[in-house]
């Protein structure tokens, strides 16, 4: 009956044991530390659902599937993580690692695909057959599902969000074109904007400049500091003109917002986001898609992950 | 065994009768003239496919499916040109009049999703999971085939590529947003801002403003005229930045081109166009993405509608 859900970050990873709806009924979280490498990190993960299920009186051959859900790119022929910047990890197999531990399905999903098909099956978008699981924070990911599947794309590529050009020949964004999403929107453009528009702010906060967090540029703009309240407007502006896309192109649904970003306070960022999509999107579908915190949060891909199975019998 | 295709345009609709294998080998053209009201059109229609089937010594009972591509919204349910604003139908229930005569299965929808078809099934895209047939015309428009199955959405609205914001505030567009994709790289976007470019052109032309053409400007361009180079570039880079949008989110292998303005010259358009993806869109798909003309050029919507059964049955 438990089906193991299992969320790698570059900081943390978090282990549950799922029933077959995908509730979690018992969860643990250990740190990364990506200097270990990939073998340790696995070792680490396959003791921690040993401990789980030991603790739920099952044993490894009770386990009905395994989801692995990975901030990079993988490929599904192999069961390799090919590219996880913030694990180190490059072209590291480890599908076969699990498979070898216990008699199950071993699936393997970047971490914003889990989460989509976490809201999907039981989010933000349940009953719904298209939704988008957009992570805003450092990093700005999408995952897709589309009439009610997982869609990676022929290329596995699909929901590259933070990449669309919303500025023209713009900055240089990490993944070396110019202009993206990323680039302005993300945690680190965000901030950077902030060291140009408001030089003296980590000085009023009495931090170090690196010690900024995008949470500081929001309570300034609560404050109704000028030019905060620029930079967020421009935020959701830039966010905005990517949700219209994804709209436009994939007609989902349900947008479910999760990630450090998505939890400014609503009036910055959730309502004018909503209104920036109903004045702008297309007009057939932009005051009938929804757009909202994802209730599961910052659990949606280890819930997701743990859900992998139910793709699979789809 | 004959599948019966019909594009309904504007001006024209094209009615074919095709092989099993979507091999258009008898077909027609017959004027649209919109006044004439929906009825006379669709009976038209119909007495266009009898004249094909007794040309092809074929009668109505012989037809194995009709489909059909219009240029706008659909519902399926209903089997109802939702609006097709060529054609002035609003809420038109085309499909139920052809069950009428035939005894066959009936398949509408939007023509760019034909084409997409098309290109998928027997065009630039077969043997591909996940193509777009992308049209450049007065109207930018796209159809989708993602996973081997065409993508409408839940809401009937996916591909809405001509109406991506590439310039945030920008002038309004026919859909009543600003900014729009197709309200700058559209045939007559292109002709408004060449208005103010070449203020000129007409009178060297010797023509009257109105009659200045999208392949006019490309031939100025071609001859080396600084002003209309500028805007073929910018054109391009429009086209590119919804392009780039497109193959990020959805990540198509095939981008197939038609409409009036993909016939440019190779090296003005398709070339240039190729190199702004390549160097724009996210780096593990750019190189690995096709973009040509579309082979079944403006045939293929109706190429797609006599393959629309093979949807049914997929």
């Amino acid at each position: 009956m438990p089906h193991i859900g299992v969320d790698i970050g570059g900081t943390a990873i978090k282990i549950g044991i799922a029933d077959s709806e995908g509730i979690v009924f018992r969860q643990t979280k250990i740190a990364t530390e990506p200097v270990r490498g990939s073998r340790a990190i696995v070792q680490s993960i396959i003791e921690s659902i040993d401990r789980l299920l030991a603790a739920s009186e099952f044993t490894r051959k009770d386990v009905d599937s395994i989801g692995l859900g990975v901030p990079g790119t993988t490929d599904d022929a192999t069961g390799s993580v090919l590219y996880a910047p913030n694990l180190a990890w490059r072209n590291v197999r480890i599908v076969p690692d699990f498979e070898a531990c216990f008699c199950a399905p071993v699936h393997l999903v970047q971490d914003t695909r889990a989460a989509a098909w976490a809201e999907h099956l039981i989010g933000a978008g349940r009953g719904l057959g298209s939704v988008a699981a957009v992570t805003l924070g450092t990093g700005i990911g999408c995952g897709l599902v589309l009439d009610g599947k997982l869609y990676k794309g022929p290329l596995n590529t699909a929901g590259e969000l933070g990449h669309q050009i919303v500025v023209p020949g713009g900055v240089r964004c990490n993944c070396g074109r110019r202009g993206c999403l990323e680039a302005y929107a993300g945690g680190l453009g965000i901030l950077r904007q902030a060291a140009q528009a408001m030089p003296s702010l980590a000085a009023e906060l009495g931090k170090a400049e690196r010690e900024v967090s995008v949470a500081d540029i929001f309570d300034q703009a609560e404050a109704g500091d000028r030019a905060a309240c620029a930079l967020v407007q421009s935020t959701v502006e830039y966010i905005g003109i990517g949700l219209v896309a994804l709209i436009n192109l994939c007609s989902v649904e349900m947008i479910a917002l999760s990630g450090g970003i998505s939890n400014a306070p609503r009036g910055l960022l959730l309502d004018p986001q909503t209104k920036f999509v109903r004045d702008n999107a297309y007009t057939a579908i932009a005051d009938r898609v929804q757009i909202c915190r994802s209730p599961l949060g910052e659990d949606a891909p280890l819930a997701g992950a743990a859900l992998l199975n139910c793709m699979a019998q789809v």
